[in-house]
């Protein structure tokens, strides 16, 4: 990424656009310099993702009063994208385990072991340029690890609770937490850490950005079930198809006990499974709650003293997350 | 670990004997706080493995001019060893994808996905470790990770070639390089970057380091040839069985091709194998290059300004990764 490399012994600052577009292409260049092997693997995600939601949360919360944002932002921005890189690069792995029972993926090609060492690779990439980037707060090379580990743990919880149909909500809340709450933490804990050296305001901005993840696995949660059956027909499995019980299933389980034991006993079909969770009111109750975790996070915001152009920025990352405006 | 943390606020040092006690008991603190199923996973895998020799490689390179080691060395031995155990649970990947080829292993219970998260977490673990350490050298933070990448790209590099009856020996050792000695190199690296300022010295050590390594594989792979019948009859698979080519192979291919023919067509027995390489003196070719390796090192050790004790305690480790002695 030449922008970077050339301004390398000048402080530089970014304006969010331009930082966003230097993103894309240090991603694209670590990416690209990787072995072939990768780059044959990440190429297909890459464009299964695309959003760079935890990078650009992350770059927002390293704006300084002039909406200026600091060139270390845009490595640590980069290496959160790659760290979730990882995360569904590993994710194949269950997709891989999955062609057993007759559905074909991509990933056939490729195997087990070249998923797990692929990640593990992007892995140390990102963990390598998180301590690249110079002029940040030391303790970063201690969190991001950190985070990286609390998302492990609820990607381990929800392991151990796969076809568990007696999942709590709370139980679920903690896996949702650490799985995809923990990596939009850490975009926020870092941004704002750039920027802010009271330990308190970063804490208040890395809340804000735990109710962002939650909010957005709830909505995907919700969407999971709204699927059609055309789409479904595809080879992408429902997360009860693979045993992965969310919250709306869990609600409807509580309102039907009935309906438990049959999904228990029995292979449901889609459409069966998504016309019961929207009559039980499973849909509804998984929004509310993502709304409330919308209203936390608004709510968190308004209380911080901030720039308004910053403030409008975080909160359309937040609506982007509950993805209904 | 009780000892490490209630010295925490003053400069203590270890005798060697001392800190590898300590680093037992530090890989254990971890594994046995780490979440149930991390605990199952890697029970059985400490058993099997258990020398330490990385982290005492390390140890010994930490040592100061009156053979003590600083705490640091402790945080970061035991890091290496919960880096290298991370490597284990990722590699459990590929024998639960050989037990659809019949043969059963400890590991069908866990599943693929647990043994990627689990081994994902003790990554992050352990970078988090390497990240605590206290008045350590900053750029360890940014050469641990960049280690491990080195080698997921030897393994990368061996899963390409998994298969690949042409493989070169110049190949071979490339992969090697990555795959075993960078984590010998790393601990030679880290250790010695605790007690040396000057680079040049303590790129020296990390040279002998690789060199270990080296030694150490190619070992490896002599003593997977000379095993015999009744113990492969245990569900422990050759290299040959798994598709990877050593050098023993490599050698005895190049001698005898009507043998690659053979070995590429059909399925041969280990006897079959083992008697094979021996004739061809494919063994003797990898022993005497792995007899190379362990005159560099030792050279390489001689030329160095180094106090007796310590030079002694590095031989030792060579010819621990000879194992002829």
């Amino acid at each position: 990424m030449t922008s970077i490399t050339q301004k390398n012994h000048t402080k530089i600052e970014f304006k969010y656009e331009e930082a966003f577009k230097n993103i894309k292409n240090e991603v694209n260049r670590v990416l690209t310099s990787a072995p072939n092997v990768i780059r044959e693997y990440t190429r297909h995600l890459s464009t299964t993702t695309g959003k760079f939601m935890r990078a650009s949360s992350l770059l927002v919360c390293a704006q300084d009063d002039k909406g200026l944002i600091p060139q270390n932002a845009i490595i640590l921005a980069s290496a959160i994208e790659i760290l979730h890189l990882a995360t569904l690069v590993h994710d194949d792995v269950i997709d891989h385990a999955e062609i057993r029972r007759g559905v074909v993926t991509l990933q056939k090609k490729y195997g087990n072991r070249t998923a797990v060492i692929c990640g593990d690779y992007l892995l140390s990439v990102a963990l390598k340029m998180v301590a690249s980037a110079s002029e940040k707060e030391e303790y970063l090379d201690r969190k991001i690890p950190d985070f990286v580990g609390r998302v492990c743990l609820g990607e381990l919880y929800q392991q151990i609770n796969n076809g568990n149909y007696d999942l709590s909500v709370f139980q679920y809340l903690k896996i949702i937490a650490g799985k995809t709450a923990g990596m939009f933490e850490a975009a926020f804990f870092a941004g704002t850490s750039l920027v802010e050296k009271d330990e308190v305001v970063i804490q208040k901005y890395a809340r804000i950005g735990r109710y962002v993840g939650m909010i957005f696995q709830l909505t995907d949660d919700c969407m999971d079930f709204e699927t059609t059956e055309s789409v479904a027909k595809k080879p992408v499995q429902s997360d009860y198809e693979k045993n992965v019980i969310t919250l709306p299933l869990i609600h409807t389980f509580k309102e039907l006990k009935d309906f438990k034991n049959k999904a228990k006993e029995q292979r449901l079909t889609r459409a069966e499974i998504n016309s019961m969770v929207k009559k039980a009111g499973g849909l509804l109750y998984t929004r509310t709650l993502a709304k409330k975790y919308y209203k936390k996070a608004v709510d968190s915001l308004q209380a911080l003293e901030i720039k308004e152009d910053k403030k409008e920025k975080i909160i359309s990352i937040i609506d982007k997350a509950y993805r209904v405006f």
